[in-house]
C-alpha cells in the first residue's frame, strides 16, 4: 500500500523547490541548501526532501555531486525537455524549423523593437562581421547565435525568445558546420538589419524569405 | 549520507520504464504492471520501483490512482513539457509562433508531399468546408486543426509533426475563440493546399504569408 501523507509531502516538496528555483533564490548555477536545512526550513522530513531532489534532478533542474551538493542546472523543465527533443532531431529537421522561427521574429521585430533592441542587434552584426573579416570561425559562429537571438528578443514574444535561448548552442553548430563557407562576404544579415531599422515588417519577411531560399537545395 | 547504489537503481529502473513507455509497450491511457509485477520483471525492490514511477509522475509521463494504479499519460517528456510551456504563454504568442510554423510547413509539404498525405489534406479540408456550410463551430474547429497537423505531417519534418501535435488543442481554441467569424467563407486554405498538390513551395510560402497579413492589426 501506498503511503499517501509521505506522498503529499514529498509532492509539497517539489512544489515549493520548483516555485524557488523558477523565481530565482537560487540562480543556475548556485549550490542549494543541505538536504538538513531544506528540511528545517520546509518543516519536512529529509526524506521527503531528498526523493524531492531526486524527483527536480530527474527533471533537469537540479544537478547532484557525489560529496559536493546539488546545484541548479536549469529553473524551467520545458527548456531541459525541448533541449533534449533538440538533441535527438535531425539537424536539418532543426535548421528548416529555426529558418520559419527566423521568419517571424524579423516580421515581429520590425514592428515592435525598441532602440535597445536596435544597439544590441546592431552590435552584435558588427562582432559577427569583424570575426567574419578576421576569419575566426568561432567568434564568428557566437556573434551569428547572438544576433539571432537579439532579433527574436526585438520580437517581444515570450515563447520565440524561449525557443531561441534554448536553440543558442544548435545555432552556433550550424554556422561552425559550414566551416569555410560561413565566412563568406553576404550580406543578408545587413538587409535584414535594416528592414527592422525602418520597421517594415513586409521587407523583414521579404530578406527571410530569400535567405530561405537560398538553402532551397535541400527540398 | 546517501545511498549510491539505491540511487543507480532507481535511475537504472527510471530510464528502463522511460523506454519501455516510449517504445508503445505500454500505449497512453493503458495500465502498467502493480508495483509488485514490475519489481519482479525488472529484479529491484519494490521501493526502487516505487521512486522511479514517482519520478515519471512527475514528468507528466505516468498517472496514479489511488486505489486502482498507474496509468500511461503521455510517451514523451518534451511533449509534455512543451504543452506546459504553451498553457502559460501568452495567447498572442502561441498564435504568431504558430503562423510561423504554419509557413515552414506550407513550404516544406509542397516539396515533400505523397499522395496519401494529399488525400488526408483534402479529406479534412472537404469536412472544414461541410462544416463550415453547416454552421458548426466545434466540427468546423475539430476539421480545421486537423487539416494544419496533415500538412504538418506532409512536411515530414518529425520535429515540426511533434509541435502540431502538441499544439492541436490550441489549434482548435483559437478558432473557436473566433466564433462565428471563423465559419465566414473564406478560400485560403483552399488556396494553400492547392499550392501544395501543385509543389510549388514559393506559392505554397505566398499563400501563408497572406494568411499572416490578414492577422496584421495586432503589429
Amino acid at each position: 500500500m501506498r503511503n499517501v501523507t509521505r506522498t503529499s509531502l514529498v509532492d509539497a516538496a517539489i512544489a515549493e523547490l520548483r516555485r524557488e528555483i523558477a523565481e530565482g533564490v537560487w540562480p543556475v548555477g548556485t549550490k542549494i541548501p543541505s538536504e538538513h536545512q531544506l528540511a528545517e526550513s520546509l518543516g519536512m522530513s529529509r526524506l521527503s526532501v531528498r526523493e524531492a531532489v531526486r524527483v527536480l534532478a530527474h527533471a533537469g533542474l537540479l544537478h547532484t555531486r557525489q560529496g559536493d551538493g546539488t546545484y541548479v542546472t536549469a529553473t524551467d523543465e520545458s527548456q531541459v525537455a525541448l533541449r533534449r527533443r533538440l538533441d535527438t532531431a535531425a539537424a536539418m529537421d532543426v535548421l528548416d524549423v529555426r529558418r520559419g522561427l527566423d521568419l517571424v521574429a524579423a516580421r515581429l521585430a520590425a514592428g515592435r523593437r525598441t532602440e535597445e533592441d536596435l544597439t544590441a542587434m546592431r552590435s552584435s552584426l558588427a562582432r559577427r562581421d569583424a570575426a567574419g573579416r578576421a576569419g575566426d570561425l568561432d567568434g564568428f559562429a557566437d556573434a551569428d547565435a547572438e544576433f539571432h537571438l537579439r532579433v527574436a528578443e526585438a520580437a517581444h514574444n515570450a515563447l520565440l525568445g524561449d525557443f531561441y535561448r534554448t536553440m543558442l548552442e544548435s545555432l552556433r553548430d550550424s554556422v561552425r558546420d559550414q566551416e569555410e563557407a560561413a565566412l563568406e562576404p553576404d550580406d543578408s544579415h545587413g538587409e535584414l538589419l535594416r528592414a527592422i531599422e525602418d520597421g517594415d515588417p513586409a521587407r523583414a519577411v521579404a530578406v527571410s524569405i530569400a535567405i530561405l531560399d537560398q538553402q532551397e537545395p535541400e527540398l
